[in-house]
């Protein structure tokens, strides 16, 4: 049906869209990450696309992955960081990522915020990839 | 190419995602609206969704008008009001819309304010249909 749906906080100062589940983040996944929910908020029949609301606690993080589909993110809430390649993002609401194909990527929430954002991806898509050991050490750096 | 893309105020003091043509709503079309800009922030090859953002300014509109495919509108900035059937909601920003099929559907800015919107679409989708004068009477409750 046709809503509104509003973000405002829950009674743990939480932000989430109301009248949406709130899930945890890859209950399936033994993938490493950290203190992150997730509501999908709009998965219409007619579109090939879901649109989610992930929030990272402060101090957490997203698993650093990386996967043929792609992403657009808005973040909405909160400071934090993306990692994109080898570079390292500050972003804060507003903010638009956009992620290309099988390019490494991972969210952190600073340690005193959390990092609320919007992500577009397709409902069919492949499954992420972990880097291995050499690809992490490659990532930093090192 | 993977990137962060900031919305930020131009030189009109509007506010814009940079690096992201912007451009007129509709200009080929005859339906009535009023003061938008509309650009495309979004649409990747492997994804059949496009996310546009819209800006109306203050006392412009959106055409009234319904079609088959859904939107999930994501109100950024500013106030105004979402005509859906024949009941009108105050919305401001982080309000979420998700418009069914065959939904009549208006946005409005205030007078004072300008209404920035997010709006997620298929990129195959039907026109718009516009209202016949009886539907319009219909709409405005007479």
């Amino acid at each position: 049906m046709s809503a509104i749906r509003r973000f405002a906080p829950d009674a743990q100062g939480d932000f989430r869209w109301q009248a949406v589940d709130t899930l945890r983040y890859k209950q399936e996944g033994s993938a490493p990450f950290k203190d992150i929910t997730r509501q999908v908020l709009f998965a219409p029949a007619d579109q090939a696309t879901e649109m989610r609301y992930f929030e990272i606690a402060p101090g957490g993080f997203s698993t650093l992955e990386r996967h043929e589909h792609t992403h657009a993110v808005l973040i909405l809430r909160g400071s934090g960081t993306v990692q994109l390649g080898r570079e390292t993002h500050v972003v804060g609401p507003n903010d638009l990522v956009t992620i290309d194909p099988l390019t490494w990527h991972q969210f952190r929430a600073t340690p005193e915020s959390p990092l609320g954002f919007l992500c577009l991806v397709s409902k069919e898509r492949d499954r992420p990839q972990l880097p291995t050991a050499d690809e992490r050490t490659a990532l930093e750096g090192k």
